[in-house]
C-alpha cells in the first residue's frame, strides 16, 4: 500500500494571550506514513478517532522553562491530549488490533505509533453512546467531576452546593451528582441558554453571573456547604464570604486565568474562622482509587439518560486550531 | 466587708488601624464591687488571675455590623478573652469555691460574676507550671497548634514542614510537634533572636524572613509537604509555589492583616495541579475531639521540659492596653 498523508496539528509558536489558529497552531499535511510498514518498535499503531479539546491544553502551550502541573508542548511537534484511537497493528503482546484505547497522550495526528499502554486504558463502548462521549462525560471531564466529588465533597443530604461553570462538561456532571446526593444546587454560567440547560439537569437555582450579582444569589440561597470552583477570582471570594462553617471547597481549575493570568484571592482569611477545607482536584491523582468504579457506573447512566450531557463536536483535524480557540474563548468568557 | 474597686479595661472606641491605649481601650477604676453580697443569680463569682492577649482580639475591636468569626466587643463594656479565674463564691451546684476555671469569656476585670460553665473548663495545675502557661502553651495557642496538627497535618516521618511565626506560642509548639513526628522543619520569624529560639527548640532550618528570601530557602530546602500558615500574603504564595504534590496547608490565622487588611493570594491556581489540601483551623471546632487528650499529654510535657515554651508576662490590668498594642505590633511586624 502506498504511503498516505498523516495529517497533524503542530504547536508552532507560544500564544501571547489567546491562541491564533494558523499561527500558534498549524494544520500540517506534509507527513506521509506507510501504515503497513511503519516500524512499531514493540509498540502499536493507532488511528485517531476522537480528540478532546480541554482548557488545560492552553497551559501546555507555553515556554518549557515556565513550570506548571502539565508538561509543555514541544514547539514544532504535534499537540497531544485526551483522545480515543483504534489499534491498527501491534507488536505489543497486551494490545490486539481492533482494540480501542483512551488516554491523555494521543498526538493530534491521524495516525500514531504508541510505545505502550502506560498512559492509556482500553475502552468498551456502550452501544448507545458515541465515542465522543468517552472523551467528555465518560472521559476526563466526567472523571474529574465524579472523582473530585466522590473524594472531597463529603456531601450530606440537605446541604447546599454552589457549582460554577455549571453548563460545562465538568460542572454539569457535578450538578447531577449533587442532586443525586440530595443537595440543593446553586449553579452559575455565562449565558441564558446555559442557565436554561442547568435548570433542565436539575439545578435548583441557576443564574447568569454576567447579569445577576453572585453575592446577592448566595446571600439569599446560601450559605453554601460545598463550592465547586472552575473560575477562581472574585466568584471564589464571594463563595468564601457565603460559605457555611465546615464548608468544603473543591478547586478544579481556574479557567478565567488560562489566557490572561489569574485573579488574586482576597478572602483566604475566612478559611480559619469557618474551618473550611479546600481541596485541589487533579483527576489523574484519583484514578487509582475511582477509575474502575467510574467506568462501571457512569457510562451506563449516560446511556440510559439518568445523567445528561451535552457536547460540541467539530469535525476534522483541520478544525483543532479553531476548536482550541473556541473552547478557550468560550470558557474564558463564560 | 466594704466594697472594693473592680478595676476593668473597657473597649472605648474602634481602632482605625493600631489600637491606642487610653483611647481605644481605657483602664477604669470607677466600679465598686461588694464581694460578699454581689448577686450571683445562680452563677459564680471569680477573681481573675491571668488574661491572655491574643492576636484575634484585634478582630473583636470592630463595629458590630462588620461580620467575622468572633463576636465584636461591646463599646463601653470590658474586653474579654481567654483567662484563668479562681472561684470565690458560687450558687452553681457544679462549681465549688476554690476551683480554677479557664475559657474564652473571662472579662477584663478583677472580679466577675459568670453565669455558668458553658464556655469554661476546670483546670488542675501541674505544680511545676505557673498559671500563665495555661493561657499559652497549655491554653488556646497550644491547643490550636496541637489540635490543628493532629487533625489536619497527616504528618509522615521524613516529610518536610514549613512553619511561619515559629517563635510565637502557636508556631513554637508546632515546630516541636513536627520534630516529635520525625519531620524536617523549616521555620521563619522576624528577628535573629527568634531564629535562635527556633533552632533551640529543634527547627532544622530557621531563618529571618526580613533578611532572607523565603523563596530561596524553600527552593533549597523544600519542597514542603506541610505548611503552617500564620501570615498569609506573599509567604503563603511562596509556600504554594514550593509545595510538594499532596501538600497540606494548615491555615491558622493571618496576623499580618489584623490591623491593615489582608494581602491577596495570587497562587490559588496551584492548588489543583498539586492536589493540595488547605484546612482552616479554629481550635474551638476541634475541642470536642481533642481537648481531653490535650490536657492529658501537653501540660506534663511542658512541665518536664520535653516541650519548651516562652511567654511574655505583663503585670496588672493597667498593662492590658499596652499589651494589646505590643502583641499586635510585635506580631504585625514579625
Amino acid at each position: 500500500m502506498a504511503p498516505t498523508t498523516n495529517t497533524r496539528v503542530l504547536f508552532a509558536s507560544i500564544p501571547k494571550d489567546f491562541p491564533i489558529p494558523g499561527e500558534t497552531t498549524v494544520y500540517d499535511t506534509s507527513q506521509q506514513i506507510d501504515l503497513e510498514h511503519v516500524p512499531l518498535n514493540g509498540g502499536f499503531l493507532i488511528k485517531t478517532l476522537v480528540l478532546s479539546i480541554d482548557p488545560y491544553m492552553r497551559g501546555r502551550m507555553r515556554a518549557p522553562k515556565t513550570k506548571s502541573y502539565s508538561t509543555p508542548f514541544t514547539l514544532g511537534a504535534p499537540l497531544a491530549g485526551y483522545g480515543v484511537g483504534v489499534v491498527l497493528r501491534s507488536e505489543a503482546s497486551d494490545v490486539a488490533p481492533g482494540k480501542y484505547v483512551y488516554g491523555d497522550s494521543i498526538p493530534h495526528q491521524q495516525y500514531a505509533v504508541l510505545a505502550n499502554m502506560d498512559r492509556f486504558n482500553f475502552l468498551e463502548r456502550d452501544p448507545k453512546l458515541p465515542w465522543t462521549v468517552y472523551v467528555g462525560a465518560a472521559g476526563m471531564p466526567g472523571k474529574t467531576a465524579y472523582m473530585g466529588w466522590k473524594e472531597f465533597s463529603r456531601a450530606k443530604k440537605g446541604e447546599t452546593a454552589f457549582i460554577t461553570t455549571g453548563a460545562g462538561p465538568v460542572g454539569s456532571m457535578v450538578i447531577q451528582l449533587a442532586k443525586r446526593d440530595g443537595l440543593k444546587v446553586i449553579a452559575s454560567a455565562g449565558s441564558e441558554e446555559k442557565v436554561k440547560f442547568m435548570k433542565s439537569i436539575g439545578a435548583d437555582v441557576a443564574f447568569n453571573y454576567k447579569t445577576t450579582d453572585t453575592r446577592e444569589v448566595l446571600a439569599r440561597e446560601g450559605p453554601i456547604d460545598i463550592y465547586w470552583d472552575n473560575v477562581g477570582g472574585d466568584i471564589f471570594d464571594a463563595a468564601l464570604e457565603h460559605a457555611n462553617i465546615f464548608g468544603r471547597f473543591l478547586m478544579c481549575g481556574m479557567i478565567s486565568g488560562y489566557n490572561t493570568g489569574h485573579e488574586p484571592t482576597k478572602n483566604m482569611h475566612l478559611t480559619f474562622g469557618k474551618s473550611l477545607t479546600i481541596n485541589g482536584i487533579l483527576h489523574s491523582h484519583l484514578l487509582h482509587k475511582h477509575n474502575a468504579e467510574f467506568y462501571s457506573k457512569i457510562p451506563a447512566l449516560l446511556a440510559n439518560g439518568e445523567i445528561k450531557y451535552t457536547e460540541e463536536v467539530h469535525h476534522g483535524l483541520e478544525s483543532v486550531g479553531e476548536a482550541i480557540l473556541r473552547v478557550v474563548i468560550v470558557v474564558a468568557e463564560e
